[in-house]
């Protein structure tokens, strides 16, 4: 294990950390509100200790997964200890830990919330809870790549870590190319949707930090109400949004190079909008009494589905209260997720279909043992690595899932609450059902509890292994 | 497919079936009951059937693991299907469907019923219905297996696609002595388990009954309250017994052969041990408030552990009213479910085991991808296929688990209700929680989603592949 390298990086994110906090002081200038102080104060603490830590780069810069893998796990939680303190320090969220699990609800573009009154929050604290998702959405050391210069074999090991997919593919042979091509193309799409919602009318502060939540996928409203309050043309472009960001970002690059044909035609991305059209139409079709008429009806259910599948967690409708099939249907999606390579989270279509086409090769292999048969997607033959990968995920998410609801259980709320919040949270999508449904929120939960559904939301975002290798003691062996 | 083959084994099916309906007919005799000449029309059916079916022997007796799978799979459903219509003919159960939920559910030792007032059936009923459980315990074609002379290697798929567990081992070179060997022990410890109930007071027929719902690990009683009208000795005696069901017959073999050492030893046993006893533990500290005293709390958390773990679904208290907690942990055991090799269902301790071991692996290759590891159980190694088998059968799991649930939302039922009949079925339990839980049953269900269960339980007990064999078109295909 490369220690001096995992300083150095965690030294790098401490400065970006400060970086980061510019912004909310601005908002907090321009609405004059006081605390903008406490992000100052944070801002400069983490300057001091990211260039007091970074200054002596390392030797040996050498890294290989492992290392990849401890730094970005390390980074997000260094990053959320930094980023739950201003939310404290101004008494806009007065419990640490809440502020901390506000925080991490954030960075991991769960969207999760302890708070009761969002609206009660200054402008400067909702800011930088959506600005979060949207640091948090593409990745920070992503980010970091995207301005750094970096051997580029070694920073591999950490894209790889940090962006979601079951396997992660180069767009350009450099590495802070790819890195920067992805950030271009997320704030270009995210600067179009704050145009267009300053078109439908929606005031500027509403529209950056409602952007910020689509584009990351993560579901922080600076309303109580989500999204409800909005007029249909609105929350039609947060929709559409929504499911745009949930697309790996790889079919835009490719569109990019004006290859229409090639982009569209990925099984993932196919599935997925087969999935978000076909489960919209079914749920439409199921709460249809309980709306005006047919358009109202799949507005809601096309809303709640992108919300819900690309693990946003806006809300313009109390699902809670639909019947048993829609709420069934939108809990299934919940674990399917987005596309890998988007800010989505979840499972991520891609390895559901590999999960599936694993299973069609299993039954084929009992009829015809000696054959030798090859996974393939869009033509090309998948990896047997990338295979028992992707079963070795499924199992460690089910065992997280279980050991997680377990805990949980302890609170003693009713099954249904804890087993959609550890869904919402493992995930990263924020609302689950009953009490911590739409219009609820996670506050009730026990301070073991929220530890617990911390865990998952950085175990979900990270996407297990990260997380997981920290307890591991091969790890942190030095060779 | 060799079909020839098929129609025999489905012939020498339907004759056992009017052999098994002997014994109920020699009950109705005693309690001089109408409901006997059903059972007599319908073996003289079954038999004539079957003698015209396999009455012409085929030519080429070669079978392959295909023709395994696929005989398992239609014996079952035929055997099924005659064990319903005695229930249905007498009155007893007077829809048919409803009838063919409860056989199967017999068959496959699950003990979900459809009744409101199990103590207005006959008798003969009665007997028959814990009957099924006795057979489907142990498998009705490693009895015919025990009896019938056969090709080794032929009967071997058999045995391995009806017997329970991740890869099935023969305990003596033949397939023949091991299917008698196991029915041997099966036999002595059911009539250990009714002697034992008879020395605590319990009548004969419900000692009986009683030790074949055991044995099976089934769950179907003969009284309204289950298990819970019985004296603590009687109940205990159950849940002892329920216990060592659900351990794999490997270790009572290799203990009458004098060996305890070697028996105990084994991962799986151990495991399954400890997981009893420390959910009893928990569960107890978790209902002490509601018992008067730490032995009863004890008593009744371990007697539910057993029959949920074993997946037997005898109750002695509605856990239904108890804390989150202890619910969640039941749930949760409800997925585990016995050894391999036991007569009980579920995903299995070995297959846990194996699952973990195979995340355990994938975390230490991330630090050393180049070293060459191999899943060991038992001092051995764990052929690279059964591990692929295991991950592609978790998967197939869920995927049914999902698709399943999703149809029975249809009867908008609460989710618990819809998630817990799924688990229940899908894992041969029984009774689930909120309306199928101990004090419920599955009668209010829609003709579809008993239809869906009823698959839920024969692809449980059948370990999922031998009935999706029946859906992929490769099977049907001629060479």
């Amino acid at each position: 294990m490369n220690y001096s390298m995992i300083r150095y990086m965690l030294g790098l994110v401490s400065c970006f950390s400060a970086m980061f906090m510019t912004l909310p002081m601005l908002v907090s200038v321009i609405y004059k509100e006081k605390s903008g102080f406490s992000f100052l104060a944070v801002a400069l603490f983490s300057l001091a200790v990211g260039i007091l830590t970074a200054r002596k780069k390392p030797q040996n810069r050498k890294m290989y997964a492992r290392e990849g893998l401890v730094i970005v796990a390390l980074s997000w939680i260094v990053l959320s200890i930094y980023g739950a303190l201003p939310f404290a320090l101004s008494g806009d969220i007065p419990s640490y830990v809440d502020a901390l699990f506000e925080t991490i609800s954030g960075f991991t573009t769960t969207g999760a919330s302890i708070l009761t009154d969002v609206e009660a929050l200054s402008n400067t604290c909702l800011f930088w809870r959506s600005f979060t998702h949207w640091i948090g959405g593409m990745g920070v050391l992503v980010f970091i790549m995207a301005l750094m210069p970096a051997k580029d074999s070694s920073s591999m090991h950490i894209m790889r870590a940090e962006s979601p997919g079951p396997s992660v593919s180069k767009l350009v042979p450099q590495v802070r190319n790819t890195a920067m091509i992805l950030y271009l193309i997320y704030f270009g799409m995210t600067l179009v949707e704050i145009t267009l919602l300053l078109i439908g009318g929606m005031p500027l502060f509403d529209a950056v930090t409602v952007a910020f939540g689509t584009a990351g996928t993560g579901g922080f409203a600076v309303k109580n109400s989500s999204i409800a309050g909005y007029s249909v043309f609105l929350q039609g472009v947060v929709a559409v949004f929504m499911v745009m960001f949930g697309v790996n970002f790889n079919v835009y690059f490719v569109l990019l190079r004006k290859k229409p044909r090639q982009a569209f035609r990925s099984v993932e991305f196919l599935t997925y909008i087969g999935i978000v059209l076909g489960s919209s139409l079914l749920i439409a079709i199921s709460i249809l009494p309980m709306f005006p008429n047919a358009f109202t009806a799949f507005h809601q259910a096309f809303f709640q589905v992108g919300s819900i599948m690309t693990t946003t967690g806006y809300a313009t409708a109390d699902f809670n209260t639909w019947p048993a099939l829609a709420r069934t249907i939108l809990v299934m999606l919940m674990f399917v997720g987005a596309c890998a390579g988007s800010t989505g989270g979840g499972i991520k279509v891609s390895r559901v279909i590999l999960l599936l086409k694993g299973i069609k090769k299993e039954l084929q292999m009992v009829c015809h043992p000696r054959s030798v048969k090859k996974v393939k997607v869009d033509g090309h033959v998948v990896e047997h690595e990338v295979i028992r990968s992707v079963n070795a995920f499924m199992v460690l998410y089910v065992v997280i899932f279980v050991v997680s609801l377990l805990i949980v259980s302890l609170d003693e709320k009713d099954l249904v609450t804890n087993f959609t919040a550890v869904a919402a949270t493992l995930n990263n999508i924020g609302p689950g059902l009953e009490i911590v449904g739409p219009t609820g929120n996670f506050s009730s939960f026990s301070i073991l509890s929220k530890f617990v559904l911390m865990f998952d939301m950085l175990a979900g975002r990270l996407e297990l292994f990260p997380i997981m290798m920290l307890f591991v003691p091969a790890t942190w062996k030095r060779v």
